[in-house]
């Protein structure tokens, strides 16, 4: 089903009936409103504006859409923030941020939390149970433009109570964690523990992990305020948040477990050139309509977070104004990525925004509608969408061959020592997943500590802290195919190298001993002999003892690099495309699955016996559709920037 | 004429003498003093030590030496900061700038103002009617080292007043005008407006264009402070101040308003590496030399803001100190840097400096004469010209083919908002300056606004905001090809996108409509078809439906590219140098102008009949001359980095 | 001999016995300990545990490890900074530098003062005549992390009583000496003087070198405030400092001064990678075994440093964990490093560390041991060289050919203007460097003021500031070939050009006049013609008058560029590997004394009638080794990464 992200204060109440008419002819059932719009509901304290909004509601309800509301906890007015300065958040520089653009809170202010209380239940009371509200949003884009870290004297004093409570209240049990007898850095009483920002060298890895933690709770803990409120007042709506893509500031998994259902905004050509640039890539084949994989992750990890259900609460319509170059997309991208959204599983795919607005940050981000209302590109092909899904029914649930385990813990603890100037874990991981999809396999993006049952293969890119009760059952407890790759095991949960060396408790499960590591340079490349071809080792190299596991293959310098005990595997490098696809290509046909390689740009998705293929490329390519399937979009010429999709008669 | 740049306190008034006779050997008639000097003509506050400088004007009035006076207000003492530590700014980080270098004063600071009032009504008292003192200097480079933009609680308060008067004290205005509703920015008084630094995500661009126009101003009312003294105390003497190079954070035609004409300081090395750099171009075949347009952009500017009359007030004679990398200048450069300054119609060029100085930040900057006295390489080229100008009269004014219209604000609107990496507007200006001055072409250079009558041609390379009052009707009443650049129209007094959509109010004269624009990225190279040629389209490209204009040409993919109602055209691209050159030519001969491409580097300019060749090459290169042509100086034979004039007897 | 650093307050003294005993068949005779243990031996303010230390020293006693002792003073502990937070360190950017790492102190801090020589002398009494321990080492690396310059209140009025001493309280002999006349920074009193951080355009460069003194001097005091503690309770025993590699923050020749010997922490492979990046190098044909000009100039330099003394305190012996990535060492290179140390005259190489630390910032940072106590790579190496020990007798001094001189101050001069993007005094001299031990030769680094007496012959690639008392006597004094530098000579004491013109003082021993000089941008190089054959320049090059000198060389464009009288030469441009090879190489003839190039990555070193031949690349290379010697390992066959060592019996 379709939506859009529209703002009615924007354009006064007078325009919403002609807008929601025009949305209502273009197939949209979802209407986003609400975040951002403090200043227009409580002007002055205790002032409300309640005019403007319940007009909106009024007019959805009459014309058949269905609200979700947005909370407007992202941009407290200057009036709030007049009153209460100390709820501003302090960078890691120690720079107070100002008010004048949004996220100027910080997450763990008690006086903050206390105005979202306030201002969320007014709302939550009003239009809990309107028969237009259909569900909530929470906040927006939690974290963005760098704010779930903060460094205020509030957080100081909040993480150490946080501190307190993990430690049990004894401050040798933290020295003791985080190894403090080096460099002197002991301490006598939680009060003494500062924020770790602005000292002369490094903090400790431990100091910042614990630190992410906590502002990754803050993060929770300020949603669940909202969650909690809404549900009390508004029963029978969802809850979501529009998560961002490539973001790990906080633990997405865990904050969704208080959501009914994840969300995220999809931006594919600014997240593409991101990535690539976070990768030093410095060309770009997909920049008119982003890179199909990186696109799908997000669906992937979201769909997971939210327990199989997600939205896209904003999709990318037209260019965009935020990344270091906007072009506009591909004729084709936007029809391409709506149903791309659902095949990986989407219920919604709701277009941000509705019109281009002329003024303030956002009037170079392009909308449906130009500013004159005009239909843009992007408008057209919503349009065409919303014909074509007049007669699929998608519906069936995504199953995916393969699962992979992705962990943000991990992400924190590459960040924090990283060892090297390419080693970075959403590169790691995107390596995996790239080269799954690219032999046309659903992946499903899964917790440490998920069920693995049911799943051909499971991919574990990187694991660096295994907690006994949550992941590692699960993996003795899976049969196939299981491969671990580089630095998996290799902290403790306080971040310190496990006494019985890495990969620490994995070693139950792959008994090898990794002796040292190293990161190579851009000069570095080093080679890989596996089943008789050669593969490129970059960015990190293990040194590993095989104890009694099984030496699948070796560097071309002689020590192991590729470790087997049973179903288990451990790859002691940074694996490159070319070898993963190898590798995944085998261990499937071996649990009896046969893939093939699809043409570059070309990917393939399932939904229940519904299969659709995406051709993110500008050039018309053929491919294979299984005989006897039956048709129902496109052919087995997939157009530029076009799909197909048939269901599978004979699954 | 020619000047020179002289620090008599760095010297001792007994070295004096014989540095003045010197510099009448030279040839020299104007000398600056006394900018920066204030620490040695007041060294406690209200002592003052006149003797240096009572001498030292004795001794010029003696010799016959025009004295050009600055006013020291670029480097307040010591004690006057240790008195008054708010004068310091801010910088948009929020750290106060301290003493120890220049331009350690906020420019709004109203106790700095009444310190200025005070030391430059002692000074022209004093010396106001001195016969010795010709013309007056008011403070030093405004802006330099980035500090028109000043962060400090002084410039919030004034800020908010400037606004508060734009706005006729109601808020609701601003609120609209800056579109506040957005992200809950909106504010109830004037009062509750902060500076727009510091912001979680980028601030609102009405709120830093509003902001960048009130720095501008208070560098105007800043200087305007210090012309009403002068002209009380000082009649019948100029008052002039000293500009900068691609300088644009402060409205140079509106500052120069108050003076009676403008001066700038030429440093080509420098300012070509400079310019360069921030285009991303690696190699620099004028780094010895300085690219000619570069130079002569400036000065084409500067003529204008002057209203035709300008000096170059420091002209680089030798290797300077502040550039990534200081090369000492080809044998020649400072003979044709001089005729070059005077082919587009300097009154006076007076080089920086007379003898370098040993000691402090300066001391690897050249002069005329070494430390030890010796004349430098640039001293004798200095003599050439002198004896070179004793035989020529070059007072004709200049007169110019062409207008281009450069416009302060719009420079301030693509830094706000640039929309992608590359798109810089002097460098678009660039491209259509330096594209006319290789047909040949003299060039004025204007504000939006100015009458544009007599002119074959005028070109608009961006006019992101079009007045009604000022600019839209000079380029109604105007009958030649005029030519506008892409952006142009495209925003509001206020920085919105205008209601009826770019290019806005010029839709009257251009009918067409800007549907949305891309930036391009390095990899993306569009192409152009014109006239059965193709060109290379980079950085920029809009998506425009031409309504009722004539599409004059298309990008390779279809969409119209250049349309045309009459005598206007619109580019809704990046225009490449080599189209530029195709079309200027074609215009101009389409006007009865047959120009003609001059050879790289080598350049023309006229200055009433009298003719200007330069070649800023290495090599020595042939030019036509026209038949009847009376030779002044050189031949058609241009030797490396030298000229030739001639009086063009037919025209 | 061998040494270690050990750190028994990771591990508990249960393990201590174990490990010394393990030391002890490693060969290891030395352990280094107790730096970075302050919370450990006082963890409250005047609480002391003893303990363990008591217990350690106890043990080395008995199993005849002789102990290093470092002062605990790099990490003060939490209680005293919170007691005293005003010790706190301030950064460039005025930002408080905070507790959580390391050297989060200021140096100039009187109350922190107290505080170390409370704490040493504590430790110094109990400790000083155990018969365990044999020497000291003060603090640890100081300035590292860019420490040494700090920009707090209590240096502020440190720097402003400094600068009276040294002025002898004369403001007006300051305002001479710093030109303050310029830009009107002139001072009416000491307490006038602010820190030259945070001004708006380059503080006055006479002003920093005068600060940079001043914080070398803080560093020197504080270390001097420590020794004369240690000398007074521990007679007999050695005080040394373990200084960085390529770090010229403050002057190690003066601190060790103070000393018994220097002591240096030799990591090649970072420095290596962190020296070529400094220079602009993409390619490290090294990476995995340290450039060995890059090592041997830091043995060089602390052999001149320590007056012929000198040790590696920390040997790299694995992987580390602080380069921009961390490689393994090649198989064979820790074997390499340590015997490449003793051929240039160390008494002792001590590895860092014995065993890697599974907690907190350095867990990353390899040892002889791994975590789990299993010996590593380099654990293997060690105790081949000390198997290897045990046959040769090396105790011979180091007898070099050529001095070097190295300056301090210069480093100061070039940093603060370098006046070009790649003019670095540390790029210069290891030119020199290199270029000299390609030939084979033995290399003393000495200060300036250093007898010169004996060598064959002296390089100077820089004096910027000659003073006369120091260097000029020992210059006029030396007969054999002495071959100045660029920018020799081209500062006064306090940063101004000498009234002589540059050379200043040198002009008396090199007739020539420096006019003016040029940095060159990546774009230009210039051609150097001598001895028939081309040499590109780039970088810098200089305009020279040779008043009475003799022009050697010319530029390929005319003017002279190498300058001689009698024996002394001056080059005007920054010389490039080959022509100093050339020029060395043939200059040395002249003294008598052929030498040969050395393959690329092979180098001897002498040590008496020793020679060590070392292989630093991954090929077999074959040697001439003169007849008749005494071969003592190896033989002319270097294996890769290996070394000969042989008895010179015909010298």
């Amino acid at each position: 089903m379709l939506g859009v992200c529209y703002y009615p204060e924007h354009w006064g109440i007078e325009r919403v009936e002609e807008d929601f008419g025009r949305m209502k002819e273009l197939g949209i059932e979802y209407v986003r409103i609400g975040e951002f719009a403090w200043s227009r509901i409580e002007p002055e304290r205790g002032k409300f504006n309640w005019d403007w909004l319940d007009k909106t509601l009024e007019l959805a309800e009459k014309m058949g859409l269905k609200i979700v509301l947005g909370t407007p906890t992202a941009t407290p007015p200057k009036w709030l923030v007049d009153e209460h300065p100390e709820i501003l958040p302090v960078d890691k520089d120690g720079r107070v941020k100002n008010f004048g653009s949004r996220r100027h809170y910080c997450f763990s202010s008690s006086v903050y939390r206390e105005e979202v209380k306030r201002i969320v239940t007014i709302i939550a009371k009003r239009y809990g149970k309107h028969p237009a509200v259909v569900g909530w949003q929470t906040d927006n884009e939690y974290g963005c433009h760098d704010t779930v870290r903060c460094y205020c004297p509030r957080c100081k004093k909040a993480f150490q109570k946080w501190l307190e409570r993990k430690y049990e209240g004894d401050i040798e049990k933290l020295n003791k964690a985080w190894g403090t007898v080096f460099w002197s850095q002991e301490y006598r009483s939680f009060e003494e523990i500062e924020l770790p920002n602005l000292t002369p060298a490094d903090p400790n890895p431990s100091h910042l992990l614990d630190y992410y933690r906590f502002a990754s709770d803050q993060v929770m803990e300020f949603n669940g305020l909202q969650v909690e409120i809404i549900r009390e007042y508004s029963p029978g709506r969802f809850i979501t948040h529009n998560f961002m893509s490539g973001f790990t500031d906080f633990d997405h998994y865990k904050l969704s477990k208080d959501l009914d259902f994840a969300s995220w905004d999809n931006y594919p050509l600014g997240h593409t050139l991101v990535f690539l640039k976070m990768r030093g890539e410095t060309k770009n084949p997909f920049d008119r309509v982003g890179h199909p994989d990186i696109i799908s992750f997000s669906h992937d990890l979201y769909r997971g977070a939210g327990r199989g259900r997600f939205w896209v609460m904003e999709q990318q319509a037209g260019p965009v104004n935020w990344a270091p170059y906007n072009l506009w997309p591909a004729r084709g991208a936007v029809r391409l990525w709506t149903w791309q959204a659902f095949a990986h599983g989407a219920e919604v795919v709701s277009y941000f925004r509705w019109r281009q607005v002329p003024f303030a940050q956002e009037q170079m981000h392009s909308g449906l509608l130009a500013p004159d209302s005009a239909p843009s590109f992007g408008y057209h092909e919503v349009k065409q969408v919303f014909e074509e899904l007049k007669n699929i029914d998608i519906n069936e649930p995504v199953k995916s061959e393969v699962a992979l385990v992705f962990d943000y813990e991990t992400a924190w603890v590459f960040s924090i020592q990283p060892h090297g100037e390419g080693v970075n874990y959403l590169d790691l991981v995107f390596r995996f997943y790239s080269a799954l999809r690219g032999l046309g396999l659903n992946v499903d993006i899964v917790p440490p500590g998920s069920s693995l049952e049911g799943y051909r293969m499971v991919v574990v890119p990187s694991l660096a802290i295994v907690k006994e009760e949550e992941a590692l059952e699960t993996f003795k407890r899976y049969s196939g195919p299981l491969i671990f790759g580089p630095r998996s095991g290799s902290k403790t949960e306080t971040f310190q190298i496990p006494p019985e060396m890495p990969p620490g408790l994995l070693k139950e499960i792959i008994p090898v001993e990794v002796k040292r590591v190293e990161s190579l340079g851009t000069g570095n490349v080093e080679v890989l002999l596996w089943d008789g071809k050669k593969y490129p080792v970059t960015i990190w190299r293990e040194d590993v003892d095989p104890t009694i596991a099984e030496v699948v293959a070796r560097f071309e310098d002689g020590p192991g690099a590729i470790f087997r005990k049973e179903n288990v595997y451990y790859l002691a490098f940074w694996p490159d495309r070319e070898f993963l696809l190898d590798l995944f290509e085998k261990l499937m046909k071996e649990t009896g699955h046969v893939v093939r390689r699809l043409p570059e740009g070309v990917r393939i998705q399932k939904r229940g016996d519904i299969v659709f293929a995406f051709n993110f490329t500008p050039e018309e390519i053929e491919i294979e559709i299984p005989e006897g399937s039956q048709m129902i979009l496109g052919d087995h010429k997939l157009p530029p920037y076009s799909l197909a999709i048939w269901k599978e008669t004979g699954r």
